[in-house]
């Protein structure tokens, strides 16, 4: 996060100087509203009561509900796409470059939600709003911890569903979305086939969560586990199990990115010149530091409890929960454009590549555009303008 | 480690359906050998006394002492590289396929010296004699724990060097090993560029360990030292960290796969039929069962500090200690082949054409043969005989 703040910020830099008519393109301030289900039955087959979750517009609905387009978030992100809150904001939302006027999702022609998951891991952010188990249960008056029903991405889908319907959005002309966002936008072309004309995965989860990323997901989680003031979930109140959370943040940064950034970011750089790694157990390379210092900021802002519910989520990922690849793709009807990163370790694009051909085998319109970069996962944020002519011409086609 | 043990079983019975002249290639009883150095200097100034390794040799040294070959192991590897201790053995050395009469690695023709590392962290295995945290403090009649020196890749080639001096060997007609040993490799032909003729890195780590890495190794040691059962070091005789050493070791074992291998041998499937993940905390994939068993049974051959050691060695890895990749470099002799896995997620092949492109700048031969397949890093050691020819072809060059 700091590094794409870091990112964020230069972006800002280079628009100015490039004589941009704002330094940033949705040039709006933004309002993050609140929308409440009174009731959700589970994927799993539980019932959550008062579920609420967080969610942002841009542009405006037209009189028939045709023009939105639904941004769900990645796995450490937020509702917060586009434009600030306030003028005084250090950066905007993580997509602006792609949101605005005359932008590729432009808001002169289309509305444009974003909304929270339910379980999202920054619930300490005030601009977030989310159900999951740092939530006061009604029925105890305590936070559920992990009692929270799990939930997977179909069960995020099922309340946003209802978020548009209470818009009066009748069409979606598109549903976009990274990483974790990937197979949320692919929950809804299955979910809400009628709904959804295309679908945009961004560093694609492609059709299932894959079975190595399962296994990269679960150390992540035992980092959190093994944290003795985890205590089983039962830390709120009492002091926090940071240093569990801030490994797996560590970890969740690492696999966002990829050698050749490393290489050109930091190289062999000690984190103090002068001080070699050789010396003393106490001497770090620059990049040792900058992860360590990136990690605990984040743990400060991440719940413990609903990272592993974002885990579980991520790791339970099959396009309509099916148990073989074909089952659930048969439910889409949208077109869809997978959007892989070429140098992403994470979300590999053969998984892009493999949805692709399954789809196709089914008869139905599929396409790629790779990102070329060696930003690793995170080229599918950073380096998502190289997609814009794509993404404008297939959202006219 | 299950795995590999699993896989040399597989082999083997392969090789009985074959009708190979015996069940391994190396058909040899091999015995575990001490070499002993009084004192070794440390390339950061330390002084280590009574130094041990063990060792295993395969072939005869010829009277001249010209026909050797040295193989340094990798990260948790030993020196056990071919043959077996006794005919009841389960499996034989790691690369037994690539050693024995009429293999690459002939032993009718060559004198072969395998040697443990210092720092090993595989002290509790009675095959394994190394020097390092766990090991006696002569002066203080205690383990060293953390007060033990810093070790470079360079420092054990030292104590290499040493040994095969004692054995009577002149000149070494080839340095060849595996990750870690592909590392201590290019330390032996740039610290003595006169013995070695030939060096052959197998999954390379290059001419530095790469920075992304550098952090990868870092996670796995904040696995270890986030276990309050570490102590800082101090754990000899009482409680030892085994889980913070599984969760290491579980990140050293997926770093070296890769998600083709994880598709076809797991894939999506629970670890209990009918225990579906989406049910409950408990139900896990049969990846996540798997890894987690894996790891239990390394943590308890592992020892946590020597661990941290041989993670630092990683770290620290650049051709003689250099500050630039040209430096070192500039001190090798040796025709260099590398031999990286096309599927490696960890040491990847792009820093083999890096070194390869730089030795080749410096007027010097050296080239690339790429193995095949989706097993990741491992792929150096189950899919060694894809480079057999090419090896052989290498050593009569």
């Amino acid at each position: 996060m700091r590094t794409l703040n870091r990112l964020a910020v230069f972006a800002l830099a280079v628009a100015g100087l490039c004589g941009a008519r704002s330094a940033w393109s949705y040039d709006q301030l933004v309002e993050k509203k609140t929308f409440t289900l009174p009731a959700l039955t589970t994927v799993g087959g539980k019932t959550i009561k008062q579920v609420k979750v967080g969610y942002e517009t841009y542009g405006t609905l037209n009189a028939e509900g045709s023009n939105a387009i639904f941004i769900p978030h990645y796995f450490s992100g937020t509702s917060h796409a586009a434009g600030k809150y306030a003028a005084t904001d250090p950066a905007p939302g993580y997509w602006d470059a792609l949101i605005g006027p005359g932008k590729p999702l432009d808001t002169d022609k289309y509305f444009i939600v974003s909304a929270d998951n339910l379980v999202n891991l920054n619930v300490k952010d005030p601009h977030v709003v989310t159900t999951g188990p740092a939530s006061i249960n009604p029925d105890t008056g305590k936070p559920y911890g992990m009692t929270f029903p799990i939930v997977t991405f179909r069960d995020s889908v099922n309340v946003h569903k209802a978020l548009v319907d209470a818009l009066g959005v009748k069409h979606l002309q598109a549903v976009i979305g990274a990483s974790g966002g990937s197979m949320l936008t692919m929950e809804w072309a299955a979910s809400y086939p009628e709904l959804v004309e295309r679908a945009i995965p961004v560093i694609p989860g492609g059709v299932a969560f894959n079975p190595y990323a399962v296994e990269v997901a679960s150390v992540w989680a035992s980092a959190v586990t093994s944290d003795p003031k985890w205590n089983h979930g039962d830390y709120y109140g009492k002091e926090e199990p940071l240093q569990g959370v801030a490994e797996a943040m560590k970890m969740v940064s690492l696999s966002s990115r990829h050698y050749g950034w490393a290489d050109r970011t930091f190289g062999r750089k000690p984190a103090q010149a002068g001080h070699e790694p050789i010396d003393s157990w106490d001497n770090l390379y620059a990049i040792e530091a900058t992860f360590n210092a990136g990690a605990a900021a984040a743990a400060k802002r991440t719940d413990a409890n609903s990272l592993l519910y974002t885990i579980k989520a991520n790791q339970l990922f099959s396009v309509y929960q099916a148990a073989d690849l074909q089952q659930g793709l048969q439910r889409i009807k949208a077109r869809v454009l997978f959007i892989p990163a070429d140098s992403d370790l994470l979300l590999f694009p053969d998984y892009s590549r493999q949805a692709m051909a399954l789809l196709r085998a089914q008869g139905k319109q599929a396409e790629i555009f790779e990102l070329h970069g060696d930003g690793g996962h995170l080229d599918g944020i950073t380096q998502i303008m190289q997609a814009g002519p794509a993404i404008r011409a297939f959202l006219s086609k």
